[in-house]
């Protein structure tokens, strides 16, 4: 039987509020056994440009990472937010430890080619990127690893690469070894029928009902997407995908995803 | 026999300048052997303070690390310099692994009990500081710690330490396992006989050239605080410390200090 390993990951909602923020990891720390955060970046980065007076690079309305970009959210991501969320983590017990991709070459990203657009500075993982032995190493010795969406490429150069994609790559990667519950926490109880009522969350997907679901409009836009990614992970390996409300993780109301 | 172990330190004289500081990199990337790196900050955190237009808090002279300064230093040393560090090691095939003292509780320090002055968040280290053991482990691992001047007290706060303190706690910390030799590294050769002349380094000194140097003038001003914190390292038990140009770090002159 195969070690569980729960892999949880936050994203600019939570990390943009303080208060909920530390909720959140007060709550991640009464997680038992080996688990492993992902957090995504927040408005400090772009609000740090405008207050620099710096406007960030767009092109066909989308935001490019070029170098002075990818310097703030470096400073951000793996600076301030990933040592504010670890320092956090130890004074609740918990032995985390913050990391990039380039740290112990963890995660080995390669530069989005450049196509209509170029990005910048935006990394794509395969499933080569991720370092799974070292990792479980880490968790071996009890540490939590805190992963930042900082990634690099292995010749020097640092890149920006989605927290969810991060999240989806590492748990894919290490469900070779681990059952691997992937939990995407953001600011709803779960998968809605009714957008407008929290309670309405529907507590089990599989694929078939996903289907039924996509063909009745029930889950559309923004939903569509991360539920792509997480039927993708769980096609990969991926035990369950979770996907629940950051402030109230230890409650049994959720979405739990699984193929069958 | 206790196995070898060097640990460097370089300075914002070094980190200031891009060029010197890649140039010190790749000389660090051929040196054999398990290592660790500690740097310290550079002026990109007071220039980026200047550039918000945010006034540095100085108390009688001295410059404060308030929650706003905390904040920059946080992103500008855990998070641009140390990345930038560790993205080049790896891209010259070392597997570093970029901390702060709160990843993985590595080192934690106290907050610098207020006397005549409030440094404000500043960390100081004691015996017990640093956390041996996981360091050990990081380095059986074939890891590479790159240190940054970032701490933390155990119980959320992060603190600035000086990075001569750390990379000096450290050593003393790990030679009990190991033969340490510390490498401050800087801009000049060694310590001269004359400030003047890059080649008049004293190659070696021990404990009694020390106070004849100190009696006779030679080693004077801040150089004096640098020599007390070596021979306290080689009382406490590291091997040797060295002193020497971070751009030359390959060659032989350079000055060696020991007891006896």
């Amino acid at each position: 039987m195969k070690r569980e390993l729960k892999i949880f990951k936050i994203g600019g909602g939570i990390i943009d509020h303080e208060s909920d923020l530390q909720e959140f990891l007060r709550l991640y720390s009464e997680i038992s056994g080996p688990k492993i955060l992902v957090h995504g970046g927040g408005k400090g980065a772009s609000e740090m440009m405008k207050n620099l007076g710096i406007a960030p690079k767009m092109v066909n309305g989308r935001r490019i990472t070029d170098a002075v970009a990818l310097d703030l959210v470096t400073m951000f991501y793996a600076g301030k937010t990933n040592k504010q969320i670890v320092v956090a983590l130890q004074s609740h017990g918990v032995n985390a430890l913050g990391l990039s991709g380039a740290d112990g070459n963890v995660i080995q990203a390669v530069k989005r080619p450049v196509r209509e657009i170029d990005y910048g500075f935006v990394g794509d993982l395969s499933e080569a990127s991720v370092n799974t032995n070292l990792i479980h190493q880490f968790l071996m010795l009890g540490l939590t690893p805190v992963f930042c969406p900082i990634n690099h490429d292995g010749h020097g150069q640092l890149l920006n690469t989605n927290a969810d994609t991060i999240a989806a790559s590492v748990a894919k990667a290490l469900s070779k070894q681990y059952a691997v519950a992937l939990h995407f926490c953001f600011e709803k109880r779960g998968v809605l029928t009714d957008v407008a009522d929290e309670n309405s969350v529907i507590t089990k997907i599989n694929l078939a009902d996903y289907a039924e679901l996509k063909e009745s409009g029930i889950i559309a836009d923004g939903m569509l997407p991360k539920l792509e990614n997480a039927f993708d992970a769980l096609q990969f390996g991926v035990d369950k995908v979770i996907i629940e409300h950051a402030l109230y993780i230890n409650e049994e109301l959720k979405t739990t995803l699984c193929l069958n």
